[in-house]
């Protein structure tokens, strides 16, 4: 019984890290797609949040289905109830990701965001990929360093979000009404993505410590 | 012991309508203080949602309790995550509220929204103080109806959403970088508001007709 457990609880544990790989590439391609005005990359993240979609019915399902059969108390339940909020903010991950794509193709063939904020926006591109990438291994192999890490890609993400804010705000900014809306809503969609990055990442280590921490 | 674990069960579904309550003052509360620019009353949402989140910490301590010590299977199980589930739609809920009331809060003594879109965001407003409503009436009653209206509501800022992008890239247009940010985030707040209680919706209906639905 205690073997099939264990054999369940790593498969979820799997599956989770494997949602998080695609949130990974989808978070990458939508980017790099806003960045560089790329039509069928955008289409692909758009395509690919219906199978992170799925990950996150199965999970659901298999969390729900181990707690019935297995009735796990203790460490054991934590793991599980852990696990069901995890899919639940990569699935909001995954989101966020595909409204970025989302602004990508609706400004094709222009470019979403003005050359002004390219600077800023590659800073955020760069921070939310270590984000989604150090979240993959966080859940792949627990090693808090990595948590650390994700806390601190977080933070330089709201400094970023609001340094959109000051160059929107500056008398600089020559960027149509739309651009504003853009840059506003992109800029939105990193700063949360990096929310949901730190909520995973303290689950985590909650897990593995025992210490609660503030949620994100 | 099935007795205690029905008194358990209905406490937690007693505890997410007051979770639900304090969600539909905050949203009333910081629609009113944007539109009427009332710093006192965005004070008051922006202090408030520290018992919303308590509430939330609350029901999950709860809920794990119930998993660890009755095991509950099939329904029983099903209602338990799905309460976990549905308290972290309204604790987001409840963030959403913060965030409308502290950007009344940022334009004091200004209001936030000029004067060309206060019909819009009123009529957001009256739509997500009902589904806030009924989204406490719902999980009250589980009366199916009112699921109902929260998705038509949804529906309705949507296309609420949709007609704000319009009045700011219509050529009336006439406000300020600030203020064209501050609608753009005011009206995502909404339209966010009414995809997290039609998910509230969704699970209430899921637990009670036993049909899964597509999930917002």
């Amino acid at each position: 019984m205690r073997e099939i457990f264990e054999a369940e609880l790593r498969q979820v544990g799997d599956d989770l890290t494997a949602m998080s790989r695609l949130v990974e590439r989808a978070i990458t391609d939508a980017g790099q797609a806003v960045l560089t005005a790329d039509l069928a990359l955008a289409q692909e993240v758009i395509a690919s949040d219906r199978e992170i979609d799925a990950r996150e019915r199965d999970l659901d399902e298999q969390c729900v289905r181990l707690l019935a059969q297995q009735a796990p108390v203790a460490t054991d339940l934590r793991v599980v109830v852990t696990a069901l909020r995890m899919s639940s903010s990569l699935e909001r991950m995954g989101d966020l990701a595909r409204h970025l794509a989302q602004l990508a193709r609706r400004s094709y063939p222009a470019h979403a965001l003005p050359p002004t904020v390219t600077d800023t926006f590659t800073q955020m591109h760069d921070a939310a990929t270590r984000v989604a990438r150090r979240t993959t291994a966080l859940l792949e192999t627990r090693d808090l360093a990595l948590a650390t890490t994700v806390e601190r890609d977080d933070d330089l993400l709201d400094v970023l979000h609001e340094q959109t804010f000051g160059a929107l705000l500056s008398a600089d900014w020559i960027g149509s009404v739309q651009e504003t809306i853009d840059v506003t809503l992109a800029s939105r969609y990193y700063e949360r993505f990096g929310d949901h990055a730190v909520s995973v990442a303290r689950r985590i280590a909650y897990l593995v410590t025992g210490e609660p921490a503030e949620l994100a």
